[in-house]
C-alpha cells in the first residue's frame, strides 16, 4: 500500500526530525487495519507492572502469556503495541517485523508510595528489539516531574538522533492537582501541551472530562467560553492545544468496561479531531474472540 | 547593513568571549527593525508551559499554532525569538534562518508547587536548531535556586565553548524575598547584578516598582539617596548592577495591559538606559494586526 | 498483508541475531511486488560514484536526479533501494518510509588505480536515514582486501548491535584471480562463502560463468562431477556454498544488455533457487515506462 | 531583508538536513551584495598555505594583513570568506558577525611532493570562531584519496550534526587523471558528483575544459551527444551531474587573469547555471580599489 | 612593573584567543631583562635529545644537571625557558614561578634516520609543571610532515581551550626542499606563514639567507623585486609572511659560534622587526659567566 495524502501531511508536521523518525511514524502510520487513515489504536500492556499481574491478566488468563499479547496486537491488526523490556523481549524473535513496536522505558509499580516511575529499559534495547519507539511516563505536578522530565529529556536526545520515535504518556497528578483534576478538561490539555514542548513525537493523554480544575485557569475557560460540555469538544480542545492538531495525540480509555461506553468515547474522540485510541485493559482482559470484535468496532469507528 | 558603531561598542564590552558568540550576539543586535541600535526586543513564548495552554492562547487561539508565532516573530521584526523545544522544533525547518531564536532550556509548570524548573533542551538542540542563544531562568531566593545556579554553570560552560549566547532570566522568589519584594528595586538590581556574576550574555528581568525590600538594604538606599522614584529611575539603578551598564538588560512586562502602560513601560526603559523589552503575553494574545501595531510602536520608541 | 511461512522460515535461519534485525530483514522481505515470495529486488545506483554520472545518467537523463530514483524504487515496488549518502540524503525526507533503504558505506571510483574502497558514510548516518540495513564492498584477492575485511568486520559489529542488516557486496579480484575468473563458478562461490562466514545478511554476488578458475579447485570439481554446464546449475552451487542456501543471495546482471538475456538470466537465478536480482544500469539506463515494465517482467519470473 | 522564494527553494533541496545547517546556508545566502539570488561569490584565501605566503602575497603585499583580506571580504559584499585557522583567528573578534565564514579544516602545501593534504582545523574551532561551515579539500584518483574522503566523512558526521555546512573542494588528480584532464568536462562532472555523493552542502571545482580525459567515458559522451563546446554547456554539464542542480555548485578561476578572461566566464556560470564563483587571487592580488571594482562586476554578472 | 603599551599592543594581536592565552603571553613578555619591550630571548634545551648528550654537554659539563640550566635561565634574565619533560620535571618544584617554562612536547633524536619527531609530553604536563606554553616542531616537506602537522593541530586545540601558548618550531626539509633550502628565505618566509595559520602565538624558524630556493617562487621574488639582500631585509620579509607582523616571530642562532657572528645576527633582527631569538647552543655550551655576559649583550641589543 502506497503512502496516502494523509501521512504525507502528518510527517509533514514533523519538519526538522530525521528521515528516520519520519520513516518509523510512518511505518505505524502504515500499519494495520487503519493503515493510511491517520488514525491509530496502539495496544498497550504495561498494567502488569503498574497494577500487578492478577489484577492485570486473571480476568483472561491466556494473557499471562507474552505470545498472546503479541498474538492479540497482530490479529486485531491494531498501529503497533507498547510494553516493557521483559514482555517485548518474549516475542520479540517469533514476531519480527509483524507489528510496530514500542518499548516502553520507564514503569512505576503499585508497591511503592511515591509518584515516580523507574526507568526499565534503554534506547539501545529499542534499537535490539526493532522497535519504531520508545515510550516515557511522566506525572506533572508529582513532586518527582521535574526529575522524569530531565530524564524524558536525555531519552529524546538518544532516540531522536537515531531515529526512534518518543512516545509521551503524560499524567498529571499530584502537587496543584486534585483528584478529579487528573482528568480535568483544563488539565489535560496542560499536559498534552507540555509532552508537546517536550518533543513527543505522540502524546498520551487520559479522555478529559468537563471539569477545570485549576483556580487561576478558571476565569479564562469562562471569559473565552471554551465549548466543554462534550467530549468531541474536551477532543478537539485538547487536539488544539496540541500545537493546533499538528501533534499526534492517543488517548486511553482506562480501565475495563462495557462495549456501548468504550464505542461512546471512541465516537467522541473520533469526531474531536483525536488520533486514536490506546486500549490495555478493554483488550487484553476480555476473552480473545471478544476482544478482536471489539477492537474491530474501535477500528471501523475511526477508519 | 553593516554594523554600527553602537553594536561594534556593545561586542566590546563581552570582551574574553569566543568570536562565535559574538558573532550570534551581533546577529541578535543586527536583525529586525532594531538592527544596529543597541536594543532589542524578543518574543519569549514559554507561558503555555509556565500557565497551560487555554490561559496562554485562547485569548487569540491563531497563537495555539506554532507557525504562527514564528510568522509573528518575522513579521513584526524582533530581535528574535524565544521558546521551550517543541515550540521551536514546529518551525525550526520551515522558517530556518529567517528570525535568530534562542532555545529555553529550562521550565516550569503550574501544576508543581515548588520554585524550580525542569531542564526540558540541550546546548546541541540548540546547535542543531541553529539557534544564537540558549536561554534559562534561576530563581535567586527558593530552595532549589543554588541547584538551578548549578545546572547554569554547567550550560554556560557547554554553550559559550560554542559560540552560543546564555540569556539568563533572573527572578527573585522564595527565601527572604516577600510577595511584593519580587519586583522591588533592589531585589530586581540584586537579580541583574547575580545574573552578569554568572556569565550572561543577555539578562533579563522584570520592571521594577520604587520598592525596597530587604531589611539590610534600606539603610544603603537611604544613605546613598539612590532614585528610584520614576521607572527610569529604577531601570538606570538596575543597569548600574549590570557592570556599569556593560551588559544587555531586557525587561519583561508581564501579564497582557493596556497599550498606554506598556508603552510608558517602554519609555522608562529607554529612559533609563535598558536594552530593550521581552514581550510574550501583550503581543501573541492580542489580535495578528493589533500585536504588530502594538510592536511596531515599541520598537519606535527604541528606534 | 501478514508474514508468510516462506518469509518466517528464512528469518528462522538468522538465529542469534537481533530481533531488530529481523525486524528489518522482514520489512525488505514484506515490501513491494515480492513481498512475501522469499524472493526480492533491489534497485542498487553506486554506478555513479564508480564510473562517473555520465556514464551512468547520460542514457536517460531523468536519473540525475537523486528524486527520480526513489520514485523508480518506489513506483516499480522493487524490494529495496541501495545508494552511498547524498543519493539517499537527496529524497530520504520526501519518501521517508516508502521504500526500504540500504545504506551503502563504502565506494570506489574510477579515477583510482587501486583495488580499494573508501568509507564514504557510517551506521549513524544509517539510523538517522531509516534504513533497514547498510552495505558494503569487498574485493577478495585484492591487495587491499583484509583492510576492507576489517572495516566490514567493525560496520558489521555496529549494525547489528543496533537492528541494521549487513549486505555484502563480494567482488573477487586482484591477488589469484585471474580476469576471467572474477566471474568464475568456484571463484563466486568462494566469494559468497566468504561473505556468508562474514556474517552477511545478505550477500551481493555476480552471476557465474562455467569458468573454473583456481588451479587448486580444478581437481576437486572435475572429482566430484560438480555440475556448473547450465546457469541454474552454476547458481545452485552458488547457493549451496552460502551455508546450504541458509544465507539469502542476489545476483547482479551488470552492464545494461537486451530485455531477452536479462529475463533468461533472472530465470537461471530463480531456477537455481538464487533469492534474487540486484538491478541497476538495467533499469535507470532505460526510459522509465520500459524501465517499468522490464522490472514487473523480471519480478513475474520471481513471484 | 526577507528570504527569497529562490533561496526558500534551495533550501528545500537539503531535505534531511537540520535547521541548524539550513540557518547556516541561509545566512550565506542572504549575505552581502548577491543576497537572495541564490548565487553566491566567496573569497577563498588558502593560497598562502598552498603556494607560500611571497607567491600569494607580493603582488598586493597589503594582504599580508588578515584584517585586510577580511575587509575585502566584508566592503566588497561576497557572500563569504573561507580560509585556514589562523588567518580567521586574526580577524575573528574584531570582525565578528559582518562576513559569514567558513573555516578551511586541512591544507596542502608546495615543499610536500604527495598529492595529499593534512588536516590543520577541528569543528570545535569553527564553531569556536562562529562560522557557517567548513571546508575540506579531496583529490579524487590520488594515492591519498580514499583517506582523504574517509577524514571527510567524519568530518561530516561531526559538523552536520552541530549545524555547520561542508563546502567540498574537489580536485582531481594523480591516478588514471592526466595532467590535462584535471580540468576535463568528464573529470569536474565527476568531481562534483563524487562530493555530492559525499554529503557537501556545495561543491566547489574548476571551470571545465571541453576535453573528455577518461578513456572509459569517450564513448559515453560520443554516443550520448552531450553537449561540451562552451563554457555554458560545460557548466550545465556539471550541474546536471551534481545531483541534476539540486546542489550547490561553485567554480574557482585559478590563476590571476586579465579582466575580460574572468568576467567572460563568470558570464558561462551564470549562463551554465552554475551557482557562483569563488576568487582568491584574482582579487587579493589586485589593488583594492581595483579588487572591488572587479568583484562588483562579477556580482552584477551574477546579480 | 606595569604592561607597557608595546605590550598591550600584541596582546591584541591575538583576538580571539582566551584571556588565559594572553595572560601566559603576557608572563613571558614581562619577564627578565627585556620585559615589556616586545622583545624575548628564550633559553631552549632540547639538544640533548636531538644531538644526544656529549654532543650538548661536554664543551660544559656543568649544563649535565638540569638545575644549572634553570639557574642560567634565571640568572640571564632571559624571557623564558623551553625544554622536553625530563629536563623541566627536574627543576620545576625548586625553581617553581622563577622563570616562564616551556614544554617541548615533541622531539627527534640522531639515532633515527627517518624526518620526524615522537610526542613525549602532554598538555596536562604542561599544566601540572605551570608551563606558560607548549613548544612543538614540526618539518614542512618531510614524508611524515603532514602526520606532524595533524598533531599540532589536536595539541592546539587543547593547549588553547587551557589558556596555554603554541610555539612552533617550523623547520622545512626534505620533500621539494633541497639543504640549501632548509634556510632560504623564501622557504623560512613560507614556515612562519605555515605555522601561523595553524594559529601559533609564537613561531620559531632559522635565521635565513640570500637564496629562493623554490623554482615555482622565483619569478615571484624577481618580478616583485623582493629585498633579500641585507639580513634586516630577510627578516624583514618574515615578519611580513608572518601575518604582517602581527605574530611574535624569534630566531634561532643554531651552533655554537663566536660572539660577534651571534651579535652581527641578533642586530640584523633587531633591525628587520623580529621579534627575539631562541639561543640555546651559545650559551648553556658556554662557562657560565661567559654565557651570561653574552647573554646580557644579546638583551642589551634587544632593549
Amino acid at each position: 500500500m502506497l503512502r496516502t495524502e494523509t501521512v504525507r501531511k502528518i510527517l509533514s508536521w514533523y519538519e526538522g526530525e530525521t528521515p528516520g523518525l519520519k520513516s518509523n511514524l510512518s511505518r505505524l502510520l502504515m500499519h494495520g487495519r487503519l493503515a493510511g487513515t491517520g488514525r491509530v489504536v496502539i495496544l498497550p500492556v504495561d498494567q502488569g507492572f503498574e497494577h500487578g499481574p492478577a489484577r492485570s491478566f486473571a480476568p483472561n488468563p491466556a494473557a499471562y502469556d507474552p505470545h498472546y499479547l503479541y498474538e492479540l496486537a497482530i490479529e486485531s491488526g491494531v498501529s503497533g503495541y507498547a510494553a516493557p523490556l521483559g514482555l517485548l523481549e518474549q516475542g520479540a524473535d517469533t514476531f519480527a517485523g509483524e507489528v510496530p513496536l514500542i518499548l516502553k522505558l520507564n514503569s512505576g509499580n503499585s508497591l511503592v508510595k511515591t509518584q515516580d516511575q523507574a526507568l526499565t529499559g534503554t534506547v539501545e534495547d529499542a534499537l535490539r528489539l526493532g522497535c519504531v519507539g520508545v515510550g516515557f511516563t511522566i506525572y506533572p505536578g508529582a513532586d518527582a516531574s521535574y526529575g522524569m522530565i530531565e530524564e524524558l529529556r536525555e531519552i529524546t536526545l538518544q532516540a531522536k538522533s537515531r531515529g526512534l520515535m518518543t512516545v509521551v504518556w503524560s499524567y498529571p497528578r499530584g502537587g496543584n492537582v486534585s483528584k478529579a483534576g487528573e482528568t480535568a478538561a483544563d488539565i489535560i490539555a496542560y499536559a498534552a501541551h507540555m509532552a508537546a514542548l517536550l518533543g513527543a513525537t505522540i502524546i498520551k493523554v487520559k479522555l478529559p472530562t468537563d471539569v477545570v480544575d485549576l483556580a487561576d485557569a478558571k476565569s479564562t475557560y469562562e471569559k473565552n467560553a471554551i465549548a466543554l460540555a462534550t467530549g468531541a469538544e474536551r477532543v478537539q480542545h485538547v487536539m488544539q492545544a496540541s500545537f493546533a492538531g499538528k501533534r499526534l495525540v492517543v488517548f486511553s480509555g482506562g480501565a475495563a468496561k462495557n462495549r456501548e461506553e468504550l464505542l461512546s468515547e471512541v465516537q467522541s474522540i473520533r469526531d474531536g479531531g483525536g488520533n486514536g485510541s490506546i486500549i490495555g485493559r478493554n483488550s487484553f482482559q476480555r476473552p480473545k474472540a471478544e476482544a478482536l470484535e471489539l477492537l474491530k468496532q474501535v477500528m471501523d469507528i475511526y477508519a
